[in-house]
């Protein structure tokens, strides 16, 4: 099953992808649909072309990213493979649309890409082990940790290059992990105005979707609709200095899952 | 003006702090109560000794900390005074009430106390300057950002070591600008078991509260509710390898505003 969410009759709802249609659900949101037990009825049917796309999950609780998770990347940058993941939180104001435009913020020369498998969670999810943390994932989607790094690098901590307002993609759909196996073996890709800059595998991951989830759940209680940003394969624009500009389109690819289509624009002062 | 957040009659609600009186508000919490223009109407009255106290902006959008940003503090390291707010985020579902029981971590062996002004956000607040930024404080209370020591360190990003589920009792009381001189300067201390182990003044803070405020403002819109702490003096456990045991008794008090009381217990398993 894919479901996105999306905007329809004044609040949000849950919608089928189902071939060329998608199908309104009477859910709140995908993670809703995805998560419920027994079929949730259709409302109506609307043009996939035309519909208003809203991150796939709208309102989490708690949004957490990992630094430096790709084997291939930790390898260029000839760092030790790290025995933690170093993570990071967003806020759920960071998220926008799988379709919006990206707004380059006026206060930064340095707007980067990171195209990054997201794991989107189902169930409230406390103490796990990895075995069990499977089961509390409900699917998989899309992100772009667009990252401001004139921001980023000012401190330790990255927080303040990684949560301006509606700077994080997030879509268009929720996929679940038993169609994706388990989102062992997915391309990872960032194209901007056509070009590949960024192409991994989530094969490459060091820590994986499971871990992260068991791992985070020792510390916090994870809710339905909570997100993991898995991190960021190599390519990413600070590598060579050059960053995203007003004008573009950045494109941002999970295999399997879809992709976020998001115009860059500057903003308005 | 003084108002707590209380849990009453099935719900949240505010209450004003009068004499040796809690009038209780039809307001849904403290900012609220603070933030709105025309008198909020009294329901009911409570014995203050026996009111279930909240944290004090119980479901903040945003809670935002700072790192090192007492000038006492930073000599005493050694460190040179940074340019910029070391910011990380912490998670509503850290928040823990003025008065409640915290609980050790079964999985940490290192948990620290960090006595802190806390500001509440009162407006909504994008690009702003200090000047302007003063006017969209609600009010301060009283923070402990509680810390796992062994989990902080794991990595170069604090949140891990930040982020557990009820480790920041915020409260008891949310107080004015006008009434603190705007917190210019207030004695803050944290008391383990009758015994100080720190005391700084706000006087000693490099990043001041409305500096804190405009330069979050920069890169996302705070909301009313929205909880910023503003760094810890010298003191914390860590100096000196001591931590929380079960059994003790927290006491974090901002002069002026009141004292948080958290006795700690050992996690059920």
């Amino acid at each position: 099953m894919r479901y996105a969410t999306i905007r329809h009759a004044g609040t949000t709802a849950a919608a089928r992808v189902d071939g060329g249609r998608l199908v309104v659900l009477d859910a709140v949101d995908a993670v809703a649909a995805m998560a419920s037990h027994t079929p949730v009825k259709a409302v109506t049917e609307l043009d996939p072309a035309t519909a208003e796309y809203l991150p796939v999950s709208p309102r989490p609780a708690h949004v957490l990213c990992v630094g430096l998770n790709y084997r291939d990347h930790i390898r260029a940058l000839r760092r030790p493979e790290p025995a933690f993941p170093a993570l990071f939180a967003k806020f759920a104001s960071t998220l926008l649309g799988p379709a919006d435009p990206l707004v380059l913020p006026a206060v930064s020369e340095q707007a980067d890409w990171e195209a990054e498998l997201a794991i989107v969670i189902g169930r409230p999810a406390r103490g796990l082990d990895p075995a069990q943390a499977r089961s509390v994932i409900a699917g998989y989607t899309v992100a772009n940790d667009v990252s401001m790094r004139d921001w980023q690098h000012r401190t330790s901590e990255a927080l303040q290059g990684k949560a301006f307002d509606r700077s994080t993609p997030l879509g268009p759909v929720l996929v679940s992990p038993g169609a994706l196996d388990d989102a062992r073996d997915l391309a990872v890709v960032c194209e901007i105005d056509g070009q590949v800059r960024q192409r991994g595998t989530t094969r490459d991951l060091l820590f994986r979707p499971a871990e992260l989830v068991a791992y985070i759940s020792r510390f916090l209680t994870l809710l339905p609709g909570d997100v993991i940003l898995t991190g960021t394969p190599g390519g990413v624009g600070e590598e060579t200095g050059t960053f995203l500009r007003p004008g573009q389109v950045m494109r941002t690819t999970v295999e399997s899952i879809g992709t976020c289509v998001n115009p860059t624009v500057a903003a308005a002062h």
